[in-house]
């Protein structure tokens, strides 16, 4: 969606070193936002995106950045309000509906609907992601699976300010001490990583999301409001009671915090994947 | 969905013509089902269809017959509880609700999503169907234009038995009478067809239906069962009030009649398309 960081570039890293070609898309995608959410606000900064990959991939750049117009991606149009949308769109039943799915019901079929078009225009051997965004990247990969595309879905790590904190295109809305304090996503997540560690075994979900409420507690709740916190099966996203080692987790959070402009909040997402 | 039948022949014997090679698909796709839907008895004739492709086709004959299992079409497992399903499907909204999609209302989501898979396994140039199923075709376009698929959607026109009747893979259920009374769904159409071309111009749907009806009140109830009788835009599907020339517009029926082993009702479907 442009706004590009190094988050963004160590996909583009990945890409070049393993493929002969490289294309990045750029394209703020309607179908992924609600009538209420930011899609007017969302940074919108091509020139910068084009200078900013030409700086840091000057030895071999990437052969196309592919920014189409809405209506190249929505050849029938396209209105935010769901009740009125017409044309095709890719639903991914069983992952889409928890976590991010409680708040932003449309949201994964917006993005289903987007990477699928992008899929078939590009036809890439590989397509990358950031584990940041993990459910995306589940709904991303059971797609694949389900309808039979013929590509590799590669996830890459989430990269980090020095704070911890994960980076974002949404971090632009925050104010320096706002970054502060939402350094505390991570540091819980960590202590709640930690912890499931030093088990070594099977263990409670509550138990490893108390460790990380126990950082969160430490902030204030006007600036720092918990959505959700919730260990989910890595494939499927079922809730976990307990984690077992092997099979593994992905602990997720949605954190609101003030934007520095005063015009409400800015939401953050993060996650660790426990093995 | 196999069962073949000289309707099928027409669509293979033009690809044949068309192109270098030719992928016949035969999979009953249980997701275009509905549990009270006849997914257990439709007719299954593996061996007799290879037998009739090789008949038809002796001098150059299709490149493969595609056959994939439940399993391979549904890697995430397939139940008919629609409440209940999970992974991957294509919803092609605006044009898959109406017709057909009133009694049938997931059986579009059923045909897309499938459509889309063989799509991306065959990777085809282009892709055959019947106009006989006049709604699949406007979903299926649709569907190709907004998910930006590159194929091109090839439609050929209805095979008809001499007595008018649409050729079908559900006219084995019928007894030789029940086929009999069955030709009058085209003799209909085909009375409303004639009625709008003598009009020379805008015409009111009321009229044309009317001269169908005609026809179909002709019937005895117990026999020809009347579900919708309607006239749709031929590439929106929106109701229309008039139809007028250059714009033209799809006549569409179904009608249910006694099946020969006495189980109930067999649905069948049939349209012109006015120009």
């Amino acid at each position: 969606m442009g706004a590009l960081h190094e988050g963004h570039c160590s996909l583009v890293k990945q890409s070049i070193m393993e493929n002969d070609h490289t294309v990045v898309s750029i394209f703020v995608n309607p179908s992924q936002f609600a009538p209420h959410e930011d899609l007017q606000s969302y940074p919108k900064t091509l020139l910068k995106d084009m200078e900013l990959l030409a700086a840091r991939f000057p030895n071999k750049p990437v052969d196309a950045v592919f920014v189409p117009t809405v209506s190249e991606m929505y050849p029938s149009g396209i209105t935010l309000d769901v009740g009125n949308q017409r044309g095709a769109f890719v639903l991914v039943l069983g992952c889409s509906e928890q976590l991010e799915g409680v708040t932003r019901p449309q949201f994964f079929r917006g993005v289903a609907t987007v990477v699928s078009k992008l899929l078939n225009i590009v036809t890439p051997d590989k397509i990358y992601f950031g584990q940041k965004d993990a459910q995306q990247c589940v709904v991303i990969k059971n797609m694949v699976k389900d309808l039979l595309i013929d590509t590799e879905v590669r996830v890459l790590p989430t990269t980090r300010e020095e704070s911890g904190l994960a980076m974002s295109s949404r971090n632009q809305y925050l104010s320096p001490e706002s970054k502060q304090h939402s350094a505390a996503i991570y540091r819980g997540l960590n202590a709640g990583e930690i912890f499931y560690y030093s088990q070594n075994g099977p263990t409670k979900s509550t138990d490893i999301l108390d460790k990380v409420r126990s950082i969160y507690n430490q902030e204030e709740k006007s600036r720092f409001e918990l959505e959700y916190l919730s260990l989910n099966h890595p494939e499927t996203l079922d809730k976990l009671d307990i984690v077992t080692p092997g099979e593994g987790a992905i602990m997720s959070t949605a954190v609101k915090v003030p934007r520095a402009d005063g015009s409400g909040q800015a939401r953050l997402i993060d996650n660790v994947v426990l093995k």
